[in-house]
């Protein structure tokens, strides 16, 4: 059941972009036809804002890229100092991420970044996803993703790497690892995070395909753990993150270690493998080509 | 719930029979006295007959040994070689396992394979077994079972083996892996193929007291993925199959066997061991008399 | 959904106290102001009793140790040893385990084995509750939980070592692994069982609050495997034993070793280094000091 629906989400052939153009499929519609890929205009400005009260120990991090916080190298240099920064002060308990950009939390990896660059960069931007999933993933502050618009690829992957997520009800958003739709592939640590969360099977069906879920097939199946209306997605995220805050930290802390670590262990211990994979892959001419033809259809889309 | 339901599906000892008995319980009526250990009559008849449509790259697999679809040597020898023409023919992208045998999907193992034969054969049996499943479990097809009938044990994990499972809606048919109601167990690769599907505690419950489902307990459960009234069983498979061929080959392919790899690599690197053990096993004297004390049952329903 | 209704299920800081004291949430009253740490009367009398009938080949050990049946390193043994003598006896098949206790399964680990203690003495007692884990989740019989009162921590874990857990259908009862409300943390082999039961997802949600369910929640994620009237929950218990006995021991024996053994072996293979985890973190001065703020507050309670 689960699959049809999210077989249905699909308008054209790529999940994701129908998140960026204007397409109506079974009643929902799609109104905002930006491009991922055609975002150069405010690189210098800060790509994420923290905000941090003392008092109660908790961070939010606004993702604030525009149009659609493309996890760029830039952007995911600039998350994970700012990730670090709050983990390296020891009164920061809590960090709730969110994002200021209206209906996507993360349109996921910025595929400029794939696109005829060479392999040093490549390799270069590839570390960069995997520094921010190890610094969530392994966090030893409370991380919950306040997911408040939709969330495919790897923007689903950090939210994945939270320890809770929180979505907003509105069945425009979807939210989902559908790499394969784009004739790309999620790494090992991609389904390995995902199966953690959601089971071996609903995995398998999901990656293969490429599927991506409105808020309650998400919900349906564990993708995210609450849905909320819209403008309560930020206050459920701190009201819920007081109930974390009220177990000792160390428990907690040794407890999540307990869960993850053979995770986070797997890509530690093959990080250069999986870098050299990553960039063998996206550097083959059918890839390139293939990312070549998804980038014109957007451009057309635009025009 | 699940295991009360499943529970009260035996009809006699052993589920199998049920399936090929004439008996009644709870509202469910078994109308076809057929045995399994007596269908000598056709062996030389094709037990497969292949539909392939070059213009879609999609085929179907009939089976259509009589009466029940029993997995023979024989039968999985000319199985495991349709499956291996489809695989080689490059233009080939997706194929459906369904039935052509009144109210049988497969009845699963052939006993008189088992029973009293050397261990030379029993061992050349059981290696055409995992051969079948090692083919379905890895292929880089898209492979669809159309389950329009019941499908213990062996059929079973053919289903399992897809990559998507469609069940006829009748509330007749049974599906599950009811190995030890018969005595004997279920090896390491059924249970971590059926654990993937549904999970370890699901798996843990089914295969300790051989549970059969219902169509809607299995579908509750995940052992299959859709329901749909019986005659819908193909169209439905063939729609779906669309779908997936939608998603790039490749893409598609990396990720299967990134999820399935791990499982399949555990049989083909202890292969002779599992046909060590499983002829060990079966050749014991208590075994073969349980399953004589089993054929002579089922010959005395049928007299 | 399970976390909102689990985490208003705390009444005041620690679950476990919930249990055993007088106070109202939303409905659920606890009306016992018994402490855990306060029931060294009757150290001598017999802490199980152990109805076996030859008949049916099945064992009931109803735990008698008031006020809570708490795993005291003298419960521990008493138990193992009554666990051992039914298993070495060919002709018990089955056992059930329920208390004599009023509202209550078990309450889990004895605080004061914990508290205070010689390293050595703790390191015995950490060796008689893996005792007892590992004769249960490994036994031969079939094992039903009859859980007729709150089981949290240690209860919850002699219940998930069991094939099947029926509970009373009672909400003012709770189960979980509820260790880090205390400040303690449930070691790697708690998680493996919870983990085999309820799914990865679950088990860290679970572990990293603490949560206890009461018995619909529990239902719904698969830590009990059925709800009854709370006087049913024996009769139920015996009426299921009846349907496992039905499955020929040695299929399901078999079965059984192959779903649970990795598990077991995990521990088997690490057990002196997992008593030597235990005794360095329960003998730490901030995890003392803990313990003593807890079982002070039980004592405020009680007066």
């Amino acid at each position: 059941m689960a699959l049809r629906a999210a077989l249905r989400n699909k308008c054209g052939l790529i999940g994701l972009l129908s998140q960026q153009s204007s397409c109506s499929s079974h009643g929902r519609v799609y109104v905002s036809p930006v491009l991922v890929a055609q975002r150069r205009n405010n690189s210098t400005s800060p790509k994420i804002k923290v905000d941090y009260d003392k008092g109660t120990g908790v961070a939010v991090i606004h993702m604030q890229s525009p149009p659609v916080n493309s996890l760029s190298l830039d952007f995911l240099t600039e998350f994970c100092i700012g990730v670090e920064k709050l983990e390296m002060d020891k009164s920061c308990r809590g960090v709730i991420i969110t994002s200021s950009q209206p209906k996507v939390f993360s349109a996921g990896l910025d595929i400029m970044e794939m696109y005829g660059k060479t392999p040093e960069r490549c390799g270069e931007f590839w570390k960069a996803v995997q520094e921010m999933w190890l610094k969530l993933y392994s966090s030893n502050m409370v991380t919950i993703a306040a997911i408040n618009g939709s969330s495919p690829a790897g923007g689903c992957l950090m939210s994945l790497a939270c320890d809770y997520r929180i979505m907003a009800d509105n069945p425009r958003y979807s939210i989902g690892l559908n790499e394969t739709q784009l004739g790309i592939v999620a790494p090992f640590w991609f389904k390995d995070t995902m199966a953690n969360t959601v089971g071996h099977r609903t995995t398998e069906l999901a990656l293969e395909l490429g599927l991506l879920y409105n808020p309650s097939e998400a919900l349906k199946i564990g993708l995210v753990d609450q849905l909320v209306p819209e403008d309560q997605v930020l206050p459920t995220a701190t009201q819920t993150m007081t109930k974390w805050l009220a177990i000792p930290d160390h428990a907690r802390q040794i407890t999540k270690s307990m869960m993850r670590k053979p995770t986070i262990d797997k890509l530690t211990s093959n990080r250069e493998a999986d870098i050299h994979n990553f960039v063998s892959f996206i550097t083959k001419d059918s890839i390139q080509k293939s990312l070549r033809m998804y980038l014109e259809m957007l451009k057309k889309r635009k025009s």
